[in-house]
């Protein structure tokens, strides 16, 4: 069960209008890699862990902090659109900067939201429930949430330099420092996990023994970029073998005869060209 | 430029037909973590990589090489689907596992695609380009391989134990070692890019003086779980503080006088339970 | 900002395994009507509330608890998972009782989510953020919430109906009756509104002298069902008028011709079945 | 069956070209809370209504009215685009109106639909079958439909403010008044619905009895706005209580030990920072 | 402007129950090529026909028509699923006939639509708006029209397949024959353009003298399926030439060097494994 | 399984930067007609195709050449956005062709993406697996490739207008070729799945004679603009038969009585407006 307090984590003040900036900033709300998705990704994470404690405890902290964290960039979006110019007509403006407004801002945060922020990304594309991912496997989630903490700090990194609102850095200074955080506690979760003997480097710790023994560590080199093999990852001890030179290891791509009553195209060699009807329509009569 | 051989990159043919297990394989072509994601993903992340030379070419050839996984698993789909009961009537079913395939089958695979695999996950969800990112950053951009490798590994591994075919079995073989060792490639040009002086440890490696310099070490304890603090991100030199009952550090999240020409509602506490119309309404009627 | 506790608002334990039951949960945790969506939905039209007050509080009170409410419908769903036949091979199966659980479970929570709830709804189509809304305008919004929850309530009923779990149906008994007392709620909410003069019957509550003062009265009977004109609505005081034998007030649906430099099929009637190249392509000639 | 007339149910011809107006428009075609929801919505809920006579009549008279707003809305569309800059050059621009249009404009409507309208909303996201509802049960149904129209006729406003083109707001004057008059019809219908005994307060009528007894009466205040408790909701004969501190029913958020076979993380306590390999890895080698 | 009569345009009354046939029905309304699609497909080009008269009127008749499909199947959906176990529990099921019927149905037309159609395909994914093209060109648009009917004519073959219900497959065969007709209409609308002069064989009839003179008529051998040029395809006056061992026509596919505000990954080489820090962090720094 | 060559199939460099042809070129990468659609079908259409030798070989040829467009155009995007405005603050433009840039480019190509392309179309919208279709019937497959090719080669050609870079023009010559030609190709697999006796007019080529054999050959005139009959398709010795006044055939689309257990509104008419509550309230109460 959750409890919530009106004041915000971090203060969400601009210092002024930006319709644009507040079209960009749905990306850290509603995008692939937004404040949605990991505060969704967390909760599930949370609620499918099957190992009580630390762990856990960990995820549902980290889970209940990102809802607050939407809360902040909605608050910001919709300081940001006072006084947006929100019903300019287009043949009337006069002003470049006004004329960039105008073009680049988020239409729907007017015309759906009358002002404020909406749950899509800064393409106005929903968020959608497929870019999260909870396996139950603390391992391979970790290592989504590591991705998720990188990917999110960089966008935030790139939106900083696209303001010199001095409200909005400073919240933005913040929501860094949190990536930055986040992007360490998962690393060193991930050393915890192999330290207390629950997963190892592979994830999952399972057939590894069963898994073809040599194909797990060879790259394949089918590609003409020749420095592939030059890698750090071609060399020491645990060095992964590049086969410059790989051959197929299977047969064709051949597909099986389709049933009839599908009617995929099918006709024996002899039949074509004859005057012979082809496979297909002989088995629709017959089915007719 | 791309070229393509018939023969697959390992062999893909089951012993027998199992429509149901055709379904489950769908996750592995067209899910959030199948292949059509890690090929698209390394096809976009080499096209938009900056740095020529070794790790483009990594890129490259991983991602030419995730194309063939598509194609083996879409052929084992076909295969698996050849004397499938893709006509069948439920209401004459009497044998349970006929049952059992009739109700866990993908129908599409017969309706659409007249026996073969679909471009969409096992629930018949379409892939979406929403899935992957190519970020132009390598370091966030491995992590989010190395989850991908994890995550798509981790599937495959469950739907191993949802067979006994023996030959989906060995090719699953081969798709678990591959994802073995794209897991450790990734994991080792991470440290590359880190050797190379290229990234660091934090994605972006920017920023990282400008950002909170207190929030970037801590963790706020949000939920009532009380053992994430005995975790070893919190102990030794580089140890995260665990603030153990953090306070909100903004003012309260109010969202401001919204535009009367957009009718969000909004009256002065004089007006409530008065005569007076709104002021929405009131704008409305100056504006019409 | 927000809080949580680990303990569930409301207890949430079957008394067996259910893996198609847990299927149809799905609905109620990632559907159109689920609980992600009036979580989501009250959070953003709290944030968006231009109104500090009692409105404000009512919706951030609800959306704060039905972020709980996925929380316990997730916390069901894994625990319906516990010992389901989740990597049961089709070909094998002898028990019609199982062959309808294969069939019928979802097969991304065992491959996706290792046992666990998804934030998809019952035939696994992501949650989406194109199903709320939060519009700024109080009114339209409790309109919409008392719509949510009574979809919401009417799904839950239904669910109840298809489960003899004495586990399941407990908590549902308690989701039963959220649902009926947050309908009551939106209700209330949009009569205060009313009282306190901020909104009255449509909304918005704005331009209602500058519509069509004709056809914001009129129904056009546009099928031949003849019994539209009998209701209630077309009676009394304030009856609307059922237009019987409507016709349309304005001129043809055509659409102008198109810019050149777009090859839409353009041509002069005067070029038909003649000689001369069509227009788009002289056009294209032209512009080469 | 349907029948066509070419005229348009009211007039839509615009005084001039307005590309970016043409983009707001798609809102109303293609939106969540466009044309084609409620086109759609209806028309699944007129053939999934199980009364004949002035309920299914009155939804398929709307039902069938609403497909020509589509038709109004598209020819206004590809009206408004006439002389539209489609293929304008930005670096070429000098004019800041003209750069308001380039920025603004839907690209689609050139590339896709060569100056048309297209099936999407306002940022180009296609219209979804997700949106609409048809649940056989009219409360439920009625409640979504006065919705709809709510929040369709507050876009509708919102855009009359967005332009000044005399043509165009001819025509939103008659779409203003058509959502007018459905949200009227919808509420009167549902008064009939309760008048007739099929429906009465809550939908659906069922299970009253059966659900929680205590909490179909309680709001429970989970945000420290503390003005919840002062709403008129909680006054009166039938006022709803306001729990002020509301305490968790349930117990703790578990989640069951997970299926070995699908390598979810778990491990004993005994095991935690042991020498021993965790469960995963063990049921994994079993398993091989 | 559109009517509507109640009555069918088709009888569509189902023998028995059959809910597996039910949930297949769907992809024939809201699949990708179901009646959804053709009606939304046809209704947009023919308001976004710039031709006025036989080309819109056959357009514009045919988009009439698929609404009224839709209805039928619509209705066909609730027919058959009266009398289906929608509530049936699973663990309780005893006749292979019933497991089959409870796997294989579609749970949201009983849970969402109380026992009726949803605009979704045959696993339940929601119809997109994405899925339809209006151009504005009719060559290309026929095109897509012959397209569409063809994949609809083959998936309701399919689906005739997969019923022995009397009443079903009457109503199948008239649906078959519309899409023989609708695939015969736009063939020969096709043959009208051309001896029209309006549109020739390449769909845009334009830039054919720009475009490159040689590639426009060489296929290129890119697999090593050796049988590509023993196809009518290279034979014959208007022969296409098949490149059997084509070379690439451009230079290498580098992405050039990143803007340093964006923080991808880039470092010249001689920074490359030296102490210095990325030219990514030092941009980083420089811009705090 | 496949090779590549960093070689682009075709040079991809413009003169110069633009960021809102850049984003335009989107529609071309990920649209639903894009290089991303023909690359997917063509494979899934080659891997499903059950004719070994000529056409599969055609199809795997050109499916090959695919993805190396969407490497041209992807490098090509990348190039466009070097020195684009991507931080530029929209306040401070002053020049209105910036201002145009600003507000017309696509933001995720700078936030996401760090300046290159994304999987998505000129909206922002991600690629959908819905897109493609891959039927395993030739005829019907190669009237969609025609279809494809005839929409991408008019998007094309727009854009080739949208543009006066002569590094870009003389890509899309490039593009326009390829277009053209495998329209040309996919005419003539068509002829000769025809010449093969494989395929006939009309796909399927089954079921012919079990259709309504008077419907298979009648145009239904439901719109009231009159020209339909005096097309070329209704004269002749095929001429298809254009009814004029149409009846339906069918009798009244009424839904059946529904399950109570699912609480769809029914009541018998001697309720209706009586004291008795409705039958699904009954119901209800009769399962609590």
């Amino acid at each position: 069960m959750f409890r919530h307090t009106k004041l915000l984590q971090c203060e969400a003040k601009p210092d002024g209008p930006d319709a644009v900036l507040a079209r960009k900033i749905q990306e850290l709300i509603g995008g692939a890699w937004g404040e949605m998705t990991v505060a969704t990704q967390y909760l599930f994470q949370g609620w499918n862990c099957r190992i009580e404690g630390k762990y856990k405890d960990l995820i549902m902290d980290t889970a209940t902090e990102e809802i607050g964290h939407v809360e902040m960039l909605a608050t910001m979006v919709a300081r940001l659109l006072e006084n947006a110019p929100a019903t300019e007509v287009a043949h009337g403006v006069t002003d470049p900067a006004v004329a960039a407004a105008v073009g680049g801002m988020d239409v729907q945060q007017a015309i759906v939201a009358g002002g404020g922020a909406t749950p899509r990304d800064s393409n106005g594309v929903p968020w959608s429930g497929g870019y999260i991912v909870a396996s139950g496997n603390l391992l391979a989630d970790f290592r989504t949430n590591v991705a998720a903490e990188a990917q999110g700090r960089l966008q935030t990194a790139r939106i900083f330099n696209m303001t010199d609102d001095p409200g909005v850095r400073e919240m933005l200074k913040f929501n860094l420092a949190r990536d930055t955080v986040h992007q360490k506690q998962w690393l060193k979760a991930i050393e915890e996990l192999q330290a207390d003997g629950i997963e190892d480097d592979i994830a999952p710790d399972a057939l590894l023994d069963v898994e073809d023994q040599v194909h797990n560590n060879t790259i394949w080199q089918l590609s003409d970029g020749g420095s592939g093999p030059s890698g750090g990852w071609s060399t020491g001890e645990d060095a992964i073998e590049y086969l410059t030179d790989p051959e197929p290891l299977g047969g064709p791509a051949t597909a099986p005869k389709p049933d009839p009553k599908l009617y995929g195209s099918y006709a024996a060699v002899e039949n074509a060209k004859g005057t012979v009807k082809g496979k297909a329509q002989q088995a629709g009569e017959r089915l007719g």
